[in-house]
């Protein structure tokens, strides 16, 4: 199962608003549709946003070949604003839009706009291919976290479907459960949009590991329950001093963990971190429609009009989180400095 | 807006699964028919449930005037059982059927049973009619704890719908907003069965209190952003020790709680403690079927077959537990030697 292909000029993108009832692919042949897919979340988690976004610069390109380069390359330039604009948190959206943006700087010289596009397509396949690559280094580095056989909660999708390849925090899970050191993933579903209940419940079963899946309030009595030893999670945007942007209700999980005296673990590439912001107070937190909370697959679970507030991303402070997994390690406290060095390895 | 009416020889349920979408009433005229609706969750609420098993018991009786008193209290005793299996957590429950039962006794010297069903149904609305008085002076008590202007967080519903009268979490709410103590109550949603959602902000929105919904992850950013002052919320069971046993999450709102310095406060009638325990751990936990959490509105929200835990219930052990309001005034710790006080004003 691959959540994002880019074949002929085409990006296919595994629409995962619709999992796990209905199975359906989305083929994107312009940029504007691939931007509509991230906003409507059919494309979601930080490293396959970043890649698609990529892609849809190279399609946006496409379409400008008639420009002379110096119009060629103001116009992606715009297309790339306007991706930029279409989630607020995740990092790997501005990262990899940066990258594709310096590839086109770089043949700015150049007057032929094929050459560039070209250029753009390879520096947008070199994006996927290195996020596989990424996400195996982070699964033996995390899968080496457990020693022993360990029940893990997860919260949100960190998974295959986040990424272009195995995952982050799944693709952990999944080295670790082939190592023996895995006995069962507790999955909150993750209120509102239940990518815990729909993805991350769906891609364990698919992979034949044990999961059960509750409720995101429940999280707190399975720990008490001694029912998980561990907390994994993946990341949207990571600042300077190891403080963790992720989906809505990762804060609490980590306040629950450190009642119970659980480790709780982030699995995320260097390009999820924000070289930039000194820590998560930085962060613009994307608040989403109210709809989103009020209702579910059509039907109304709330009454009309009531006032709701919904932010999609909570910030984890660091000293809430045991380590955080890296493709170049395990990074562990004081993150400053940690994150100081990773900054080097990055250049 | 009353939740359950009691009159001639009728119970009426407002049926709390189908709002806030839809206002329907359920008619009663059998005890079969209030035992399904408790199972159901179409009365709920801990007080509630112990007034509508009290009021099943009369209408029970009254379907066996035929029998002569031995057979006629067996029958009763019968149907007393029956009535106790149908939720195992809420004490409320056991609490109504056991003072319907010791009326029975007191009777049982008659060779009357017309006597005895008059008998029974006083005693039933003797329940009822002390739930109203109850829930008023708890108001009061837990009032008296919000001296300034306090924005609250409650998880599940503990509010008129939840009781025969004002409610208890909500009835100390309701109180302090008229006192000019509440500035809004953000309202957890409460997965699985959204009773914050569907209960709790329809109940605030049609007393004109100014309600906020959240998913239940959403409570530890809310607190970290210092959006609420105090969190209160109802009970399902106490032990003597004061652990409190609430429906499944608000362990975890209390763990919250504590992380960030706010008060957790537990509104309860009498009625809710079991003086037969000693602690949390003697309390059953109720598991419900795994639809709840996999559909909802019934649309399927998970894979099929998914493994789900479904606990409805959670206890919050006594240190996490600022105060209890109780009708005979406010708990604080030493939980032990307060509820040894409220034993005795109980006799």
């Amino acid at each position: 199962m691959r959540s994002i292909v880019w074949s002929n000029n085409c990006l296919t993108l595994l629409n995962q608003t619709l999992l796990p009832t209905r199975l359906e692919y989305i083929e994107c042949h312009d940029w504007q549709r691939v931007a509509e897919a991230i906003r409507r979340l059919e494309v979601r988690g930080a490293p396959a946003i970043g890649a698609a976004a990529a892609f849809a610069l190279v399609l946006g390109a496409g379409e400008l070949t008639e420009l002379a380069m110096p119009e060629f390359k103001e116009k992606v330039t715009q297309i790339a604003s306007v991706l930029r604009q279409t989630r607020p948190t995740a990092v790997n959206l501005f990262w990899a839009i940066g990258r594709m943006l310096t590839v086109l700087d770089q043949m700015a010289g150049n007057t032929d706009t094929n050459a560039a596009i070209t250029a753009l397509e390879q520096a947008a396949i070199a994006i996927a291919e290195k996020d596989r690559a990424v996400n195996e280094k982070m699964a033996v580095h995390g899968a080496s976290l457990f020693t022993k056989p360990t029940a893990v909660l997860t919260h949100c999708n960190a998974g295959a479907l986040a990424t272009v390849a195995i995952g982050t925090a799944l693709g952990v899970v999944c080295k670790a459960w082939e190592q023996g050191n895995i006995t069962q993933v507790f999955a909150d579903e993750t209120r509102p949009l239940l990518q815990g209940a729909r993805l991350t419940a769906w891609e364990l079963m698919q992979a034949g590991i044990p999961v059960t899946l509750i409720t995101d309030n429940m999280a707190g009595w399975v720990m008490k329950n001694n029912m998980v030893q561990a907390v994994i999670v993946g990341a949207d945007r990571i600042a300077l001093n190891g403080d963790v942007a992720n989906k809505i209700g990762t804060y609490s999980v980590a306040v629950l963990a450190k009642e119970h005296g659980i480790p709780f673990y982030v699995a995320a590439p260097s390009s999820t971190f924000d070289f930039t912001i000194n820590s998560g107070a930085d962060i613009p937190i994307e608040e989403r429609c109210a709809t989103e909370v009020t209702s579910l697959g059509g039907n109304c679970v709330a009454p009309q009009g009531v006032n709701v507030f919904n932010p999609a991303f909570d910030v984890t402070p660091n000293n809430l989180v045991a380590a955080i997994i890296t493709e170049y390690g395990i990074l562990r406290t004081p993150y400053s400095q940690a994150i100081s060095q990773l900054v080097k390895q990055c250049k």
